[in-house]
């Protein structure tokens, strides 16, 4: 999915009273995603009185798993049990579901491990090591080149980096990008590509509340399902690292960490970067949602067997228009640019007091606004070609552009290659290019139909290109012969398109095949231009400005969200806005008395299973719970941890107000919401009498 | 409402097999929107031996109603009872509703005339006359004239005509453009302002299967309601002239009429400005109704008490979103378009083979191509400040919006006023602008809210006039302020300033007011470019090629639909379509099954008085039919009659494919659809037991 780290969830209301708090270049509060190499030792120290040792942080760092490409996760066995959210899987229930077994409605639980089901296209990651590379990247740039070529030096740095293994196929390498471009770092990870569902409860006790309740507080989501990681051998992983549940719990105003990989916040930008983000690229992304979202969810009324195929899509783009409606109320707060204006007329000013300074860095703030200004003379297009928003964005069509692509890239020394066609990149490119989930025609057609009457829409009906996609017909006729022409459903032959080269796709008559070779030039030409004129400028001056932060400032803020491990902290805290307190912990019996209150329709509705389970359970147990410690997209399914390394709950959202924490952090009134551990224990034992999980679970083991 | 004539109502599929049906400007089976002093005298003697006489056309004319500034209706008893659909009139239920009598969930029924509601801002015309004015108006115009000026010519002298006439309060003139500026005629209508609810069903009745079953066919909806017209006295409106029903209703292949008000079809448009709508329009108000539809979705579904609020303009724009998106498919088809050119290719031609036409016309293409190339560069900004998508459009901010203009506007001579605001329409302005329909303040927040992020959306945040609109807090805040603030929801406060005129107004320290004279000039600019620049030339040029289509192929098509009593026919008619037989009727029974489908859940749920009126019902009375006639938005509530002048239906809709007569007529499997007078007379009988109402539509009346 082109947006899926983006898993947080709106805002009908969102007032920010966020400007009064600023101080320019200070964290705040609990403040901070940080790098698990860089934790921010004194405040842990200061205002926490916790100073874990280098073995803390090794077994923590273990203990968490990434998800494919985006998802957070945590090892909670010493059997490779991994616990994350429902929705965080939902597509993966989709892909395992048939019309007789719609695991997302009735949710799942194996009976013994010999009933897990594989996962058809999800890997798993765990984090060996981190090492900075900023000085070897770096190197690799000589004071004559000009920006795109300094990009394409970094690049070629990075392939290579990132192309040194041992003689591993499991060992994955990737180089983070820190402060947009300040710092890099290599993160090496071991990969696992047998990942098992375990148990998944029903869509509507994960989600209870839907759209309505999501980015809200208090709640009553019980977003949660487990996996197990299997090793190469077929045989469940044994570990030492995991994360043990800790029954008790958590207690109000208790210290927490927050482990997870969040994507992308955005509170370093320049204050033209934030008008860019503000008047131009979440309008865009907003307005494919908006138009998404509706036909989606037309689509889904039409009947059960629509709903069953679109609904998973359907609810990541909800989740999406919620996240990004809440990023763009943010900054269509005129104090919180206000504010951000300020910070950059210090920080400038700071930089202009120093000669040698301004010499060094004094135009970083114009390069990366005029850069700025040219690419949005070519955003809408780069956009709808490549990016987040990008139109032809079905199954098969990325299949075809894979296929087309890599026949392509496979020709060029590994450096040179695009980068998701390196050779680092090939094993989870063919996990997912090779899935053997099933690929139904109504979806693609529906997909690629969308997609195409998109491109009329934003590029014009006698665009040379929308004509030749096109050809002749109506966006609908044309995606229907699309699909039923395409053979790329059959595995095996994209695995012979994949191996035979750029012979064997030139010569392909498939459909999905020739259009994808005919969109390709253009949309590489794009990709190449926001390259060369944004991309590269942008690394180059983030840097500048990063280190000149340090120089006038004399510290840093902890980098922005990069899609790496980070560490996040806090406490349990609740929330008192406008005179009305929310106390941090909700009970299971709120889950049952807001039901009642909407008369137990959708999305309020119980499963039967809490039905039946109803008495059998102790009310006051309790449910959700927020906290101060960050959190944004990619962070759901992240471990709430105490001091000692316990799991104490389970980040699932965020409430409205802490989508601000984009672009500023508050502890005000902006909270991350998570599952407490003991209404998991309670669901599992009462309502899913999922005892051999419980017992692997809540067993003390012996290290 | 800005898009209130779009009633009709969607398309997940679209694939119109109109291209190889084309043939230029003749016209097509059982086309056509005939306007009365035009009929289609020929066709209808020559293809149905129909040969209706003055008398007949008279007693036609006066028995059809036009509901406030579009909806369409007809007189049908003696004493004045009129007949329209439930979504004509669902915005005044909503008016007419309170948090303990919600009369859209419940609908109503007058237990007797004095128990009749008065709509709060409802008025009611009849056509007494049409008068062919183009001479006069073109006398105006002198060949020495820019087009701008001689538009303002034009515009002066409609003025003028609209404002003579007797000195009778109740008389109400309006000049209708044909053919886009080719013909003037002037029309005089009968004015009623006491127009009082009767009946209208509960919503789920009147539209059974809501969004997923609009614009679909076979349709189980009983989308009608009865109003009563009051005279000056307050007595019920007695006539010789209403549409006696037909319980005998009609058959297959039964030639009918509808009659109506269809408010806009796009048949005559030249390829480049179809273009334009495919391009820029169409998409810009598309995109519009998507984010709205999201939002106003997502605040429904809170709670019973924001659905109250929000429902009505949720149905709304669901409706015109599914519309929009029909018109907008039609021209994403290449083939559409490549039939358009050709049919222009050869009118340009017959127009060049004569050089005096060449002289005289042959520059009007190209003219309004560079028209609207200009428009295209201010359409944005001309649309958000004044067209269909403005974003200022809560109802506070429009009676803000016409104090101030009127206050302005009252100082000049009645033809150089803006047109809404000659004397003419003073009297259908003040019911509006003094309408004691409550204005509830969360609606009102909302909706300015929603306009304030779109103006930021669209035009960015540091536009100068959306800096001033905002004044320095984030849309939702402002809106609050600026409406908790606003003390135009008293009617006196509106009396007051509206008598008090150009000194009271910019005395006024009301917010809105404030807001209104700020954003004013800048509205009243582009308003004035878009007459200018775009308005001018498209009149004069589609004036020449009406002309040029004269002469070059020796006749006319009908003209496109511009808000004036059009007739159309056709035959009651089913529909064939991929091998697919779908009979003409409908029958009872089947929304039992249908509802039985869906287990019964929205939007396929009973009211509770069908549930018990199951038993009593014949389940083989017609409920809803197809027929060939066309209708496009504005036709809602459109009687069908039979040749007899008598009713036999009551068009609420039309299918997907029919959404296609927007841009060219096709009969094979475009229908309209309508409601069956016999399934009205049950549900009345034995539904609703409406025993005088049904007394009153059935008693044959002497003369």
């Amino acid at each position: 999915m082109p947006i899926a780290a983006t898993r947080f969830r709106f805002a009908v209301t969102l007032i920010l009273p966020l400007a009064a708090l600023l101080t320019p270049f200070e964290v705040r509060g609990d403040e901070g995603l940080w790098p698990l190499n860089q934790p921010p030792t004194e405040i842990f120290r200061d205002k926490y009185q916790f100073t874990p040792g280098e073995a803390w942080y090794q077994k923590v760092q273990r203990s968490c798993v990434r998800l494919g490409r985006g998802g957070s996760a945590s090892l909670v066995s010493r059997n490779g049990l991994v616990l994350t959210n429902h929705h965080v899987v939902s597509d993966q229930l989709r892909k395992l579901s048939t019309p007789e077994r719609d695991l997302l409605t009735d949710g799942f639980l194996a009976a013994d491990p010999s009933q897990e089901l594989r996962c058809q296209d999800l890997d798993a990651y765990v984090l060996l090591g981190i090492r900075d590379v900023t000085a070897e990247v770096n190197a690799s740039v000589t004071a004559d080149l000009t920006p795109a070529a300094a990009n394409e030096a970094r690049r070629k740095k990075i392939a290579e980096l990132e192309a040194q293994r041992p003689d591993d196929s499991s060992i994955h390498s990737n180089v983070v990008t820190l402060y947009r471009g300040a710092a890099y770092h290599l993160y090496r990870y071991r990969r696992y590509t047998d990942v098992r569902l375990v148990w998944a409860p029903e869509l509507r006790a994960a989600s209870f509340g839907g759209d309505v309740d999501n980015f809200e507080y208090p709640r009553y989501a019980l977003d949660a399902a487990l996996l197990r990681l299997y090793d190469e051998n077929g045989a469940p992983l044994h570990t030492r690292d995991f994360f043990q549940l800790n029954l008790e719990g958590v207690g109000e105003n208790e210290f927490v960490m927050v482990l997870g990989n969040p994507s992308r916040t955005q509170r370093g930008l320049t204050v033209d970067h934030l008008r860019f983000l503000r008047d131009v690229e979440y309008p865009a992304v907003l307005g494919s949602l908006w138009r998404r979202e509706v036909q989606l969810r037309t689509i889904c009324e039409r009947g059960p067997e629509q709903e069953r195929l679109f609904r998973s899509e359907l609810l990541g783009v909800q989740n999406s228009r919620k996240a990004v409606s809440g990023y763009l109320a943010t900054l269509q707060d005129p104090r919180i640019i206000a504010s951000k204006v300020e910070d950059e007329a210090k920080l400038r000013q700071g930089v202009a007091g120093n000669p040698q300074w301004q010499a060094q860095w004094g135009d970083a703030w114009d390069r990366l606004t005029n850069a700025l200004a040219a690419y949005r003379g070519f955003f809408a297009r780069q956009n709808l070609l490549n990016g987040r928003g990008a139109a032809l964005d079905s199954r098969l069509f990325r299949i075809a552009r894979h296929l087309v692509r890599y026949a392509a890239e496979r020709e060029k020394p590994d450096a040179e290659r695009l980068e998701e066609y390196r050779e680092a990149e090939l094993e989870p490119l063919k996990l997912r290019l090779f899935s053997p989930a099933p690929i139904e025609d109504d979806v693609e057609i529906e997909d690629l139909a969308s997609g195409m009457a998109l491109l009329i829409e934003r590029l014009g009906g006698d665009d040379p290109l929308v004509v030749q996609v096109l050809d002749g017909r109506p966006p609908r006729e044309r995606a229907a012969e699309l699909v039923r022409g395409c053979g790329l459903k059959d595995v095996e032959t994209r695995k012979r398109l994949f191996d035979g080269g750029a012979a064997a796709v030139a010569a392909s008559q498939d459909p999905m095949i020739r259009l994808a070779t005919l969109v390709d030039p253009e949309a590489r030409k794009f990709r190449k231009r926001y390259e060369d004129e944004f991309e590269s400028v942008e690394r180059d001056a983030y840097a500048q400005i990063a280190a000149a932060q340090f120089a006038v400032f004399g510290r840093q803020r902890p980098p922005d969200a990069s899609g790496s491990l980070r560490l996040s902290f806090g406490t349990v805290c609740g929330v008192t806005e406008g005179g009305r307190t929310v106390p941090a912990f909700t009970q299971i019996g709120g889950l049952f008395e807001r039901s009642a209150q909407f008369g137990g329709t959708p999305p309020f509705d119980l499963a039967p299973s809490w039905q039946r389970a109803q008495s059998a359970l102790d009310r006051t147990v309790p449910f959700d719970f927020v906290l101060t410690a960050e959190a944004i997209g990619g962070n759901s399914g992240s471990p709430v941890i105490n001091r000692a390394g316990e799991l104490v709950g389970l980040v699932f959202d965020i409430n409205v107000p802490a989508l601000g924490w984009n672009v500023v952090y508050t502890d005000q009134v902006a909270r991350s919401v998570a599952l407490d551990v003991r209404a998991l224990h309670a669901a599992l034992t009462h309502v899913y009498h999922a005892d051999a999980l419980v017992a692997e679970l809540t067993r003390e083991l012996p290290e």
